[in-house]
């Protein structure tokens, strides 16, 4: 944590429960945000003290006005500026002065409008560096806090949400207005709403360790459309879900991008930012969401009801076709249909007609009633192997759904097992819909939206389950000899290195290549393969050439000296046809390496989330599939063996089809050990080998090249 | 179709628009389904006139009543029988005896309730036969007809849906409840609605027929559970789709299968019939949807609004959030944003604050109010480029949402081009988005639902524009070779046909294998190797081996007599220890084949569409990707293309990385082929070349099987 990271976590209090309130740029004109905000802070009612502060007035709403914030005799806690844009910094330079450490920036016309609004953002981290000032925005909506011990509606929303367990930050303010007409109407309580703007001092990652220690928060939405320091992102919400076991459900608009046109690897072309962000986010435990709805359907399961011991859901309902619909939606989720046991189907066989379903999933049959409801539900939530229950309604004539509503609210607070529903409808289901909403059962618009939620609810227990702890330190790892090979490299202005060279680095952790040694005539590349022993490789190497078999620059399985020879003059002719320009640095002779299953490991410096680890099985699986998996580094011992299962060419590694089986330790401790190297030598911008062949004992690295950072560090 | 079929279309009119109606089984008691039924009809109200039929009451609700359905002096159109399951066939034969044609039976107590319950609805048919009558149910709501020529709610549903122009199908009655009171709150009219319960006689085919014919009805829903006849229904839809141009929008249920365990074949085993529904749904232009949401956010596109000319979209909003988020679905969807001509950004630059971004998606900034939608809802809607709008809002406290509602119905009407829209929340933005429903302006609850609609739009005006006539006959086709063969297979009670075999029936429709021929000894094995010419592989042939390679069944590349000796013995030997009880027919030599790229054509008999068609590329292409295309044969040249180009790995057939490139003419040649094979000789159960080998000029048949049905046609 950096130093104003430091000083937030210490104003965020203030910022939060503050006991007074200065808002700095008020005015007495309704419909205007300088007013709103003065009016929903009254309104709220907040219950410390508010002081307005304008120029121009002498009291809003009858509270008395404050020419300057520094006219205030009493101590002031919260700031909140409304100012123009462009005079914001001299009202945020009285904040300090007055000695306030936290503040609000409503006031738009920063970056967002370029250059100009830029340099108004660095003129206020300045004054909020010199005074130790934490400030929220600027270009935000404001923020909430529902706790009643200050009710703070520090915003120009147009209603004050429910107080309630969800934290939730945006990075659009607009988008707060609709989510919070959205909640009201489903009764969606907050505990703190904040609306982060440009995020120019706090930011999301400090919201969080906020949030952490927040007692009233219990689940973390975010919306984020650009993520500036992802390694810090991730940081902070490891350790929000690891020590708190508060989940987290983030939005990150902006998935499509240009894509990078041409890539030095592999890696470089297949590591999206999208992709990165999605596979950073799952292996920190950060549940990623598409949409607003699915972002709140999830949160409510997360919200209200606890996390099913097993991924057993019973299916009760009056209409059959929902009820198919959500065994589709169970199965495709991952979950499985309960099995009752005797006792459960011979008592609702008692219970049910004739006609009805006793089977999971249950079908009550249209005419069902509160009571065929009660008792199908007491009894499958009394059936041990039943963890969960999906409860679904359809609106008949006949139907009480108001009684049902309610004794589905009864019946869940007896059992320690999260109860989730669908009434289908609209209009005729809103009574019972609103029932469910006011007493905390999660209710869903489809029933599809059911199982989605609880596969949520019951991945994220799994990764709590889950051991997240660091791998041992490695063993054979010569630091000191890779960083001197690439202090050269870099004191040589050099940016590509080439197989040799990458092979030395690889081998400083223990990543070995085959025998190999660098020719610069052809009778040295015969006396070197005489050396080695055949059959051999020649391969070219350049600065110039990052893709070798592009330029025939590779010859394979060579026999003898005559075939050594010719294939040299092969390379050499090749390369002059095809890339006339390329300096060459020799001709590289390997031993060729005996068959096995050809891999990918490749690695990558994202902009935001830093050093990205990827994996996949060679040619095809990677170009034509996409077949690949990515963590950002360090890996953990799990992390490096979820890499390779979750590959769909995952068989391949063990045994399929009489293939031989590949070594997966071995393979493990590769993706560990470029793990380290990429923490561990930061000169390193980009790496790839290609093809790594895994053995049913060891790995060997047949190919590699690595790509240095321009300016070196 | 069938003599049934042509009954009903006779029969249909009169049970959608019948002038006199008699509701058999009505009751005199509130609350009940009979009572329920004559009340929805007179409150409709019904333009005819209605006949209660009850053998104990006088009147019902202020009507007379006759004891039984002949004591009616006038001629009645339709019968509603609501009696108990066990006597609705007495009332049906009534209704037969009266001239009644058509009827709709809502009683349950039918094949749901089991063995006594089919023979229930078999009674029932035997009698609709005798007598011409054409009935829908039993076990279902009801059928309702919004024509105001007619207004029939012939249904116990709570509510008569508003009068429009969808036309919706249910095969769950319960489903149908929901569905109207969720229509009814988004102002969705329908034509039809027709609950088709146990679809015992009149069933979605026929159905699909008479609302093709349906000047009332735009769009067509279907809900469906099971598909008895899949190949009907694909032909009732096709015909519907190319003939009237008006979308048919299904879901259908139970889309979780236990899967067949062991297959003969990877055809049989990759072809789920989940999967098989899937394809056939796509080549005949149903759109399936996933859930009732999915359902009607399509069908309220295709209902209201044009298609696009291009997949050119404007995307227009008062959030930056909700833009972004469009964006992504707009991509994800296939669709573009519209680039904007100079003169569009010249207006929008104008009109717009400094701060707007004025590019495409257009951000006017939150506090955009109705003026601002106005001018750049113009300036966009006039620029060439856009061909479809999606139109965006969040609830600022000075956003004037009912003006810009009524706004957007009024430029929509001056623009033939689809306008979306996406308010986002809930009780803020009600009002407005009432003012969107009542007018025909679809509205999502998030934004990416625009995209996913339009993209369902934009994909049918591509299916109706394709070319989906049969192909031309192909050439030297010898169906009596094949018959014939067939046929002495069959009679000697054959049900697997190794290689040899199956190459000869293959042969009949020009899908050539190489030289082969059967060898009986290991002498007579080596003769046909050097009559045929070296090099040459061996395999079993056997009526109970599979899976040749599975007992080691298989030697390839043999290159002289010695080795043919020797590879004769070890496959004997094998299948000796793998499967002792195998009958041997003796071991094939073929010619070994040169290299080229391999692929497996399939076919299955699905037993509700019939013929399928599978298509992909070898081994782990299937085995580990499942990267396979299916269509239900007969195939049109363009399904042939097509079921190529989708597979992920297609670009391997063209030349990938240095690959040769495949033959790909012939190839869909082979596929025409197998597909007439399957049309024309029934016999053939499953049938698998696997693999047909594509060289660069040509194709041949290096492996095949063919299974027979069991039951000789």
């Amino acid at each position: 944590m950096n130093t104003r990271s430091v000083i937030h976590q210490f104003n965020l209090n203030k910022l939060f429960y503050p006991e007074s309130i200065a808002i700095v740029g008020a005015t007495n004109t309704p419909g205007t945000v300088p007013y709103d905000m003065v009016k929903n802070i009254i309104k709220a009612p907040f219950r410390g003290t508010v002081y307005p502060v304008s120029p121009r007035e002498k009291s809003i709403i009858k509270i008395r006005c404050y020419k300057y914030v520094i006219d205030i005799k009493e101590s002031v806690d919260l700031a909140i500026i409304v100012f123009p844009g462009a005079v914001c910094h001299m009202a945020l330079e009285q904040c300090g002065q007055k000695g306030i450490k936290a503040v609000v920036i409503i006031s738009a016309g920063f970056r967002e409008i370029g250059p100009k609004g830029l340099e108004r953002e660095n003129r206020l981290i300045a004054i909020a560096k010199k005074y130790d000032i934490s400030f929220i925005g600027p270009n935000c909506l404001g923020i909430i806090n529902t706790d009643s011990r200050v009710k703070l509606n520090a915003s120009f929303a147009r209603k004050m949400p429910e107080e309630g367990t969800i934290g939730f930050l945006s990075q659009s303010g607009a988008l707060c207005t609709a989510v919070l007409d959205y909640a009201q109407a489903h009764h969606i309580g907050f505990s703190k709403f904040i609306s982060i703007g440009n995020k120019t001092d706090i930011n999301e990652t400090d919201l969080l360790y906020y949030l952490m220690e927040d007692e009233k928060t219990k689940v973390i939405l975010l919306y984020l459309e650009e993520v500036t320091n992802g390694q810090a992102l991730l940081h902070a919400a490891q350790e929000v879900i690891l020590k708190s076991h508060k989940p987290i459900l983030a939005i990150k608009a902006g998935r499509t991008n240009a894509g990078a046109a041409a890539a030095a690897s592999h890696t470089g072309s297949l590591a999206g930012s999208d992709e990165i962000c999605d596979a950073a986010f799952k292996q920190t435990g950060i549940i990623r969401c598409d949409n607003i709805e699915e972002l709140f359907n999830r949160a409510m399961a997360f919200a209200y009801q606890p996390a099913p011991i097993t991924n057993k859901v019973a299916i009760i309902t009056n209409a059959g076709g929902p009820g198919v619909l959500a065994t589709d939606a169970t199965i495709k989720n991952s979950l499985q249909l309960a099995r009752f046991s005797d006792k459960t189907t011979t008592t609702l066989k008692k219970q049910l007609p004739t006609t009805a379903n006793i089977h999971n999933p249950v079908d009550m049959i249209g005419d069902a009633k509160v009571d065929r409801y009660s008792s199908t539900i007491t009894a499958t939530l009394e059936d041990k192997e039943v963890a969960a229950a999906f409860i679904i309604l359809t609106p008949q004539s006949m139907t009480d759904i108001e009684a049902i509503a309610h004794e589905i609210v009864n019946q869940s607070a007896n059992y320690q097992k999260p109860v989730y529903t669908s009434f289908m409808g609209e209009a005729d289901v809103a009574a019972g819909i609103n029932i469910l909403h006011h007493n905390q059962i999660p209710h869903y618009r489809i029933p599809e939206s059911m199982a989605d939620a609880l596969k949520h609810v019951y991945d994220f227990q799994q990764y709590l389950n889950g051991n997240h702890s660091m791998p041992a330190p490695l063993s054979n790892i010569r630091i000191n000899k890779a960083q001197a090979l690439l202090t050269k490299a870099t004191q040589n202005n050099r940016h590509f290195l080439p197989q040799n060279e990458a092979a030395e680095i690889l081998a400083a952790y223990d990543l070995l290549s085959p025998p190999q040694q660098l020719a610069k005539s052809k009778k040295e590349a015969i006396y070197l393969a005489n050396q080695i022993g055949y059959p051999v490789v020649l391969k070219v190497m350049s600065d110039d050439i990052f893709h070798k078999h592009d330029v025939n620059g590779v010859q394979l399985n060579l026999q003898n000296n005559r075939t050594v020879a010719t294939a040299y003059d092969l390379i050499l002719q090749n390369v002059e046809t095809k890339q006339p320009n390329a300096r060459i640095n020799g001709i590289l002779v390997t031993k060729m390496i005996q068959q096995g299953t050809e891999v990918i490991i490749g690695m990558k410096r994202d902009p935001s989330f830093g050093p990205v680890v990827m994996f996949g099985l060679g040619g095809i699986f990677v170009e034509i599939y996409r077949d690949v998996s990515f963590r950002v580094a360090p890996l953990t011992n799990e992390d490096a063996a979820s890499m390779i299962t979750q590959l769909k060419a995952a068989p391949l590694l063990s045994g399929f089809r009489g293939r031989p089986r590949a070594d997966i330790e071995s393979l493990k401790d590769c993706l560990l050990r470029i793990s380290a190297l990429t923490i561990e030598c930061p000169q390193i911008e980009e790496l790839e080998i290609n093809p790594l062949i895994v053995h049913p004992q060891g790995c060997i690295v047949a190919d590699a090249k690595i790509i240095l950072q321009t300016k070196p560090q």
